[in-house]
């Protein structure tokens, strides 16, 4: 498959090299790829500057928003909150066209310190806003409740036993996901929680996830829905 | 124990009616005493009248919110979120003195229409209102995050294996929450969030809460955090 990627973040790097591993042909999205290229210090909470970690990932390809998505099979957004509909809004709608986006990302704003508050939440959601301005695009928000290492490797957490969330308004679209999400990372239980409004839950999870992350002492963790 | 009940709902019937068949002496509080015994129907999602429920439960008294808290070694606020600030307000600063006071409510608000957005959230929280409005009181925030039946009885889903937060400033008396909910309802695993702004978390958790009990369709699931 041909996949593009919005974001050289922790995310974008982590979700890139498990899926060229996967045999797929990846190309990561940047405002200014040379930009990027240039840049010689990690941006944290990655821990090497992208062109050092293109070096180890060779097959990984770098170009802007708009190429990294025009002729992918799914883009995924894997930008930071604050820069999702700016860089959504730099690829295009034309560029993106009907694509599936899977729409990683959280609306964390660190401005005003830690905790992180969220930017957008309760009456509206970034999903939404994201599914709003670019209505053509088949949203999928999912992965946004768990730390990247953990995206990618469902099993290195109680043998993969633990539960993703995923909403979105386009039902094949979700079923599709489900499926990808399978066949890349092995998971295996998905909540489907409806239309692109549980974009809201979703992301109002977040303070309590990074509580817990602060009371068990690491973010390899999940929650597992138990009936 | 002698245990005051703030809420005449569904909560504060499903705690009282668990807590008096222990063997505690219970008393819940009403704003007005005579005004909720002389209601005939139902107070939605209650299912029966607080008269009739109270003709099931003879052992547990009804009394004002101040009456109700004076002398109890604790004090739950199972009120709804936006009625719990005027609960307290109306138990009094004197009546509540230090007492340990769990909170289990949610700032939910119905009045836009369904579903609920959260009247207070992201850089507040009900419960750090409450300890704020009442600083002398050893707020401990927990069992908000699941339906009243499995707040007394964790044992109906996955055997009592999954997870219940906690978050207060008192570490005394959140360890005595602790222990108490253990005692009185079998609760193995209680997280520990640390002080009492981890209430945002635990109240921001709600839209997801009530998202996922649409998609697995009862309300009596719980998450488990595994690792």
């Amino acid at each position: 498959m041909q996949i593009g990627i919005l974001g050289t973040g922790v995310v974008g790097q982590t979700l890139a090299a498990a899926l060229a591993e996967k045999g797929h042909t990846v190309t990561i999205g940047t405002r200014d790829p040379a930009e990027t290229m240039a840049r010689e210090t990690a941006k944290p909470p990655a821990r090497v500057s992208f062109r050092d970690w293109q070096r180890s990932n060779p097959t990984v390809k770098l170009a802007t928003f708009a190429d990294a998505v025009r002729s992918a099979d799914v883009a995924i957004n894997a930008t930071s909150g604050v820069g999702a509909m700016s860089a959504l809004e730099d690829a295009g709608a034309e560029a993106l066209g009907e694509t599936i986006l899977i729409d990683a990302s959280n609306p964390l704003d660190f401005s005003k310190g830690m905790p992180p508050t969220l930017s957008v939440c309760n009456t509206d959601s970034l999903g939404e806003q994201l599914q709003k301005a670019f209505p053509r695009v088949r949203l999928v928000k999912t992965l946004n409740t768990i730390t990247a290492s953990l995206m990618v490797n469902p099993g290195a957490v109680n043998e993969g036993d633990h539960t993703l969330f995923l909403c979105g308004n386009d039902a094949d679209a979700k079923e599709t996901v489900k499926r990808w999400l399978g066949e890349w990372f092995g998971w295996r239980e998905i909540v489907d929680l409806g239309d692109v409004t549980a974009s809201r839950g979703m992301e109002m999870y977040l303070p309590l996830w990074l509580r817990t992350w602060g009371a068990v002492g690491s973010p390899m963790f999940n929650v597992k829905i138990v009936r």
